[in-house]
């Protein structure tokens, strides 16, 4: 079947209240309209068209590529003007999918049954059944279960308005149809507006079947004009990203306080604490433990590690057994190694730290290579910048690095050395040698406290 | 129109188990009776009278101006009680409206809309639609919808418990009749208190009219008399909160992951990730980004900046273009100008931040002023504190500061001077010179690492 | 009376997707089991049978206890079977109770109220009103309100579907009984399993009286078979809880944004901002203020203590008046005396630091004992660690460790002493002494900037 997808995307959106074209705000991260092209790729079509006016080369810009053809529709005439503008681009379809770049949260299998339902002879509709159908245009069917008529609020009958299967603007058109219909289409309404829903009209008189399908629930079609209705959105997608993690294996202790933006992989019997957020691609390998307040984007965990509290990890790679935080900061470019561990207020930057090699305390080492079995003592500084250059630093195994230690790039510390506490190393330390770099202790008896000083003024 | 505004507020609260009086405890950081005394000078009366009783000395004093009326109820024998304590101080009122200390949540709007309905003729009367008004008195309308009675839950018919219009206790009473009233009020019930609600029944029969204005939501005329209706009345208020922001243009990632503690502006398109608590003054200007987990008190944010995860502000000036955290600790009189950064775990304190400078890692940097286009390396110490006195470091433009510099105040480090790594500046580096003060490294190979001792006993 | 308890735990739980028995899965940090025996305890049986089947090991391994009689049941044939394979052991008991181990929520007075009821003739029932009883047996009940029979979902007529009083699982058989009861069952169903829940026919068919006792509420008869359920448990759990802290006096900011694992005691006139975390055994005292996002586990906070956001505390005691936070961690063994201060980016573990004393930026103090009124400067890094060995730091009252100290342990600061900013610290510092350890400052004039180098490569 020869299927393509036209989106909807030329809508300013004032009640956003923002410079940022309607369909770009994100829900999960992602532009809502991202979210529509994204469930029209995976229908595998023909082509795809997204209808662009307001902000149109905004809109072009962040999504641009090589799958999607960009039609400008210049003036908002309604949602059949809309699609007409892209029927010229469409030739030889047998179904011609509408979506809206501003509902987002559609599913692909909702929109595979409404494609399969409709074939490439009838009318295809997306209906849903509301809680309340207030504003929206009510599903007229006749006794064998027909639709006949989409019925507006405002002209429907006190009977029709009890009414619960609501019209949700997602139709199928047949190829053969859409141009003809479209095309017959009038604005003689309030609005002065091509109203895409007449063409179910249309359809019934000419005697073209109507098939529908319904909607999961009310979210996949519902549509945001607003901040508010945004948020709904998002909460809505969180839970169902929520259930998913349950359902593949994950305890989350509280479903209502996890966020993901991205692709979230996860494996067995892991755990998810309170007010997590994970962004980018996170993958989370088989029993790992991530606790409260952690912000984890674009990295690896393998299995058994543990992410305490307060962590912050973006592009790191945590191997297996490993123990981060409370309060780590991982940035991109850090690798540990099996059993490596990375304590409270510590930092780390393009760093590989060895198997078994721990950073506890109070650290910031950027650029360095740590061997296995290693310890870098509290306070802790890799020099690694002078201001215009970055230099590495290298650590061997087993090397101990006393507290309070600065270590100027380049430079390294070998196997089994040590470094004494307070010294800046400014100087290679060979394997099992001890750098020090520090002053003689004085002590200065009798020695009298500074006294209070008059303020100035 | 003489408008005079009663404010009842002598109730002990016993089950809030708390040493401080109820009309005390806070909503949104604001004593409750501070948000109805708020409410009620926006109306712009003549005079505000609060009742006060139990703990009386602590609520005066807590909430004490020069435009409140403070007046006492030395035994608590019921509202139509309270308000006749207040009456003695109210001359040529023309209108007396009656306001709860413990129901913080009314609407300015509502108050209006209540006091222009009532004129200063009728008894007006504030009711609300209630999802389950059990335990509410009734309003009890005629044919014309005029009020004619307030029945009780354990005095209404079958019929008249299905009403579920139910009062709200607060009322505007005519000036001319107020007296009257509250003199003819009876104690003979069962516990033996004057209530407020009878004068409903006075004014029906002597043939006066009782005007009616409907509160928008049950909410907003919601009483907390324990510590579970508090938190029912705070959530209440972040949502309206929240609402509120939305509709001005900002993105929540979850509005009921948001905290508003006083007055927050807001530019437009600004974010906010989830788990925020923002505190006192705050204002945020266009574009600005706050990363979840962060807590804001008194402090400016100023356009395009962002603030990451897990920071922390209080009394800061964040110029345009920053870039804030994460876990960076803003104190008082933190000041950082235009494309000014602040990293993780820094603590700034009385110090202006240069344009372009930057505080990358690990420190803390306190009574400073640091020039444009600083470096400040991680693990930077301003020790501007001997014991006593507090002393300030001065860094000139373009300067390098190096990683775990102590830099001892009063000490200045001028333009495009260095200090190098692991340096204690204890003396004024001149402009374009690099100050040095440290140990020469020495290594002592072959070293002999320390050996497990015997424990102690 | 003879009270036996049998508690069913041997279920596969295989919709967890689990390694861990169903059964162990936590609710507020415990086996869903424990809640359950610990329920039972609470009833002071004669006997705690628990019925274990799959993982059988593992879940007595982690609840073994002098005080429960754990049952094999090889096969999982049904509930009916799974009691039967107890009874063995169980001698002379007037009653026994049923429980399940994935319904942890079970109230105690709930479980009294139905034992009592059922006394040790008749047949105790718990059954539950619920909102949607779809998939539960309906209670059908005679004239006189005495149960007849229990009908599933799919034998249930029209009417009987409109029942929504449903059973529970839960019940007391008569000691008498139980072992005739039991054998009668047949596995004559689709299942073909012997149902426990067939007794109730039996009951009636030979005129034992069926005695009926209702749950609060549909949380505490519910039961996890999966995540999703179980985050139902979770919130349910934490709930109950913030509603019982509420209602002893804590004033919480968000109910819904507090988890409780554990034990927790608190004072008068507490308040808990968001998303706080308690686990273990936690004592919070008079007028304590937790700010938002702390994480506090087996610790004690006495009275007027404010712990600020992000602050993470695990086996610390905070004495009277203290000031914690933000970003501070307490480790086990740190104990604060009265108004002590511990600030951002602090460590501390086996650290005891006197009434008065400071620790306000930036520092790594373990292994420490710390008089009064010491002030402990900025960068302070105890060298408690050779990286075999750890030793202690001595620093006496009115002590002054300037910023940027290590402190090489074992060593001592004396009363009233002094050490410089920026010294390595490697030997005791006697009272009212200075210790200086640093090089002396050179500036070295017109020193030449880092040229930028080319990349290798």
């Amino acid at each position: 079947m020869n299927l393509h997808v036209v989106i909807l995307a030329a809508g300013q959106g004032t009640r956003m209240r923002s410079a940022l074209p309607k369909v770009l705000h994100p829900v999960a991260g992602k532009p809502m309209l991202e979210h529509v092209i994204d469930g029209a790729r995976a229908l595998l079509p023909e082509g795809i068209h997204v209808v662009i006016g307001h902000g149109a080369e905004q809109v072009r810009e962040r999504l641009e590529s090589a799958d999607l053809n960009w039609v400008l529709q210049t003036e908002q005439l309604g949602t059949g003007h809309a699609v007409a503008q892209a029927l010229p681009h469409i030739t030889g379809a047998d179904q011609v999918l509408v979506l809206y770049g501003d509902v987002p949260l559609i599913r692909v299998e909702t929109l595979r049954a409404l494609v399969d339902q409709a074939g490439s002879q009838a009318l295809g509709l997306l209906t849903v059944l509301m809680q309340d159908p207030t504003g929206y245009g009510r599903i007229i069917r006749d006794d064998q279960g027909r639709v006949r008529a989409i019925v507006e609020q405002k002209d429907a009958s006190a009977e029709q308005l009890l009414i619960n299967e609501g019209n949700t603007g997602i139709m199928v058109l047949p190829g053969a149809r859409a141009a003809d219909w479209l095309n017959s289409l009038s604005n003689h309404n309030a609005q002065g507006e091509y109203y895409l829903t007449d063409v179910v009209e249309l359809a019934v008189a000419g005697g073209v079947p109507v098939e529908v399908a319904q909607a999961q629930d009310e979210l996949e079609v519902l549509g945001a004009n607003n901040r508010l209705q945004l948020a709904v959105l998002e909460r809505g997608w969180q839970a169902r990203e929520a259930e998913r993690l349950m359902t593949k294996g994950a305890s989350l202790a509280d479903p209502a306080r996890l966020d993901v933006r991205g692709e979230v992989s996860i494996g067995r019997d892991i755990s998810i604490d309170v007010n997590v957020v994970l962004e980018g691609r996170v993958v989370i390998e088989d029993g790992v433990i991530i606790e409260s307040n952690c912000v984890i984007r674009d990295s690896v965990i393998k299995a058994g590690s543990v992410i305490k509290a307060f962590s912050h990890l973006d592009g790191a790679e945590v191997g297996e057994q490993c123990d981060v935080g409370p309060y780590a900061r991982l940035r991109p470019g850090t690798r540990l190694l099996t059993g490596a561990k990375v304590g409270n207020f510590v930092e780390t930057k393009k760093t590989v730290l060895g198997a078994g090699s721990k950073i506890n305390h109070l650290s910031y080492v950027g650029d360095t290579e740590v061997g296995s079995s290693a310890n870098i003592g509290a306070g802790t500084i890799t020099c690694n910048y002078d201001g215009v250059n970055k230099f590495m630093t290298r650590i061997g195994d087993g090397a101990f690095i006393g507290s309070n230690t600065a270590l100027v790039a380049p430079v390294s510390v070998g196997a089994m050395a040590t470094t004494a506490a307070g010294s800046t190393i400014t100087q290679d330390v060979p394997d099992n040698t001890l750098g020090v770099a520090r002053a003689r202790q004085r002590n200065v008896e009798g020695w009298k406290r500074p006294a209070r000083q008059a303020k100035p003024e």
